[in-house]
């Protein structure tokens, strides 16, 4: 078998530990030179192979790649980028199989979520069809834990870990400040669609803080919400309130959306938070704080879990060897052993199982109430929280590595997006 | 010398290093039982002392003790509870006297920023005249940094690092997206009158991070902002903008207040951060994302410097030692003497020095446009935000400690606050 040339993309929102992902791909990639010759990273993920600009991983130095593993972030540039159907964009799935043919691509690793695993899956498909097959594996990645088949998805334990972090710590001050300040503490999370980040904001209950966490798979209940708020301050002297972004009314209309307006009549200025303490202090003229976390909650490779950074790496390194031992369309999943002790290892998923299909919270993770996390709930994200994993730190912030990114030379005439 | 009884109390905004001085104040009362025979807390700051609600730390284990030292907030709690002048408010201050009489306290140690300052020099002056002496000693606390005299306030130096991490890591995420999606973060930090967090946020300047800084020292220029903002995207393909919570118009209006309304009408729902976001958007058409990191920044134990740690520890061991050795009305202080390496001893202020001092973040720190630091306040800050000191974890989350909180039998009337 002759060395073909791999291709490696990152996707979507980007994650404190997509990059140890990328680390596991280059790094069992340089130990199978028969098989992989160069190792090409699109530059802003698909739109790089779109375009033809194409990085050469092989130009970094190993420490480098290494030091992938503990940065956050896209290293090579994501995009939002999705690919249509098929019959809708065939111009760009046929562009992307002449430019991986112009630099003798055999490979092509996708690193993302839903979408990216569905256009992973057609690209296979249809390089076979043009007659210049493509081993196509998708390396999973999503804060939202929303990927099916595999237990979890790498990038959620550390944001769940973050929240789960961050709340405990700002209901500590809120508890010292409660007797003549601040009551409330309202902490908003990503998740439009689901409550698994939301959820782990929950995980506070075992510390002995009094939290309310809003979800977005159940319709929000104004007086039942103020009327628990009321009661947790009244028996623990504060509350803390962690309400996901996607958070919404019994019409489906966000939380978010209700109707705020800046001084030029913008509207949806402010985030949940901001809404939910308002109406608090409203109802009960309890004094609030409110934090959102945003890109801090996804970004903080300081705060990581040591298992996620584990499965990242491992799902890389897993995707390689999938495509060395032959396997096409496909994705390397987690598969939970047990929970306690915490003990996993890597499956593997046909893409054709997965493109589509959307892992939604389970119901029996939700206590009755809507307002907090079953012990089922806990079982399942206490493994994923486990264990820290430091960056290292120069002059007080974290050494975190940026690549050259140098640039592949172009074979093709331009095209345009 | 017979032994006499201490108090201390957290006074105002907690911050993650607050029970690290409370720690050396305990350890250091327990080595010296010949002079120190018990220390009472403030339940919920100086309010425990007025209504009598004391906790005896005795019943607390050494190891609660040395955990204090790792556990964010404040573990007797705080308050928000300002004594007046005291011509305005004799009652309060003549009241404080009576319980440190009726408990024998000879030792009066007030953990807080400028107005416990103030508070701890009138006791000290009052206990006198009022024939029962009590040795004042006042340790500083404040994220804020505003304390005069001491080269540096415990707490900031952990805001300052969570601030500047937080700001790199959301950076680099923000970076990997803005080919397609978003090419403005904004995140919002404290600091209502003075600089000194926004400023932290500055360093990532030095990561090669395109960074705007918004000063409350500042009157804000839209205009300069904007054009400013365009520019930075022009050169890089994306800008993170570092808004302090006290930015204001040149009328001296907050841009928090702009105006924002609920669906109810009620005014200032949001932030600083989402009024700047918004106005880019505007301007530009940028896709942006922003964060109001509140009470996450003054509560994270699990990313504080280590030298800010030190310090808190050292000055309330400071604060005891000044205390035996006879000192009254007075504060320890951090010295630097060189900040690369960075060298510092305790040093000390009278507070009649330090009460009604506020230090402002000197001009030469802001540079000529505005919108960043200089090498001179990085110089400063470098030394503040260095090491990391990890607190210890249980099932994920950090093993922080609350502690018991006995309280000492009252022995005097009822007091309404």
């Amino acid at each position: 078998m002759t060395a073909k040339n791999a291709f490696y993309a990152q996707s979507g929102g980007v994650t404190a530990v997509i990059n140890a992902s990328a680390c596991g791909v280059i790094e069992t990639a340089r130990q199978h030179t028969d098989k992989i010759a160069n190792l090409y990273a699109g530059r802003n993920g698909i739109i790089g192979a779109l375009t033809e600009d194409l990085i050469d991983t092989g130009k970094e130095s190993s420490e480098a790649i290494a030091a992938l593993k503990y940065t956050p972030s896209g290293a090579f540039g994501s995009c939002r980028h999705k690919l249509k159907s098929l019959e809708a964009n065939k111009r760009e799935y046929e562009r992307l199989i002449e430019v991986f043919k112009a630099h003798d691509i055999g490979y092509f690793f996708y690193n993302g979520g839903g979408d990216s695993a569905d256009t992973c899956y057609k690209v296979s498909q249809l390089s076979e069809k043009m007659g210049f097959p493509v081993q196509a594996v998708h390396i999973p990645k999503t804060v939202d834990n929303d990927l099916p088949i595999t237990d979890n998805c790498p990038g959620f334990g550390s944001v769940a870990k973050y929240i789960a972090v961050s709340t405990l710590e700002a209901s500590f001050d809120v508890r010292s400040m409660a007797k003549t300040s601040t009551k409330i503490f309202v902490i908003e999370v990503m998740g439009r669609h689901a409550g698994w980040i939301a959820a782990a904001g929950g995980l506070v209950e075992d510390r002995d803080i009094p939290v309310v966490v809003l979800f977005p798979e159940v319709a929000f209940d104004q007086e039942r919400f103020l009327a628990v708020v009321k009661a947790r301050v009244d028996a623990h002297g504060f509350c803390t309130i962690v309400v996901s972004e996607g958070c919404h009314w019994p019409d489906g209309k966000f939380l978010a959306e209700q109707g705020s307006r800046d001084a030029f009549g913008h509207a949806q200025l402010g985030g949940a938070a901001p809404v939910v303490a308002n109406m608090i202090n409203q109802a009960h003229g309890y004094k609030y704080h409110w934090a959102v976390a945003d890109y801090l909650q996804r970004a903080a490779r300081h705060l990581v879990s040591a298992s996620d950074v584990q499965q990242a790496y491992a799902l890389g390194k897993a995707g390689v060897e999938l495509a060395l031992a032959g396997h096409n369309a496909i994705m390397p999943t987690v598969v939970r052993k047990s929970s306690s002790p915490y003990v996993w290892e890597i499956g593997k998923a046909p893409l054709s199982d997965v493109a589509n299909v959307e892992k939604m919270m389970p119901e029996a993770f939700i206590t009755a109430d809507g307002f907090g996390i079953t012990a089922q709930c806990k079982e399942y994200l206490y493994p994923l929280i486990e264990g820290e994993d430091y960056p290292p730190y120069r002059d007080g912030m974290p050494d975190y590595v940026t690549l050259q990114n140098v640039a592949v030379a172009k074979l093709l005439p331009g095209f345009e997006l």
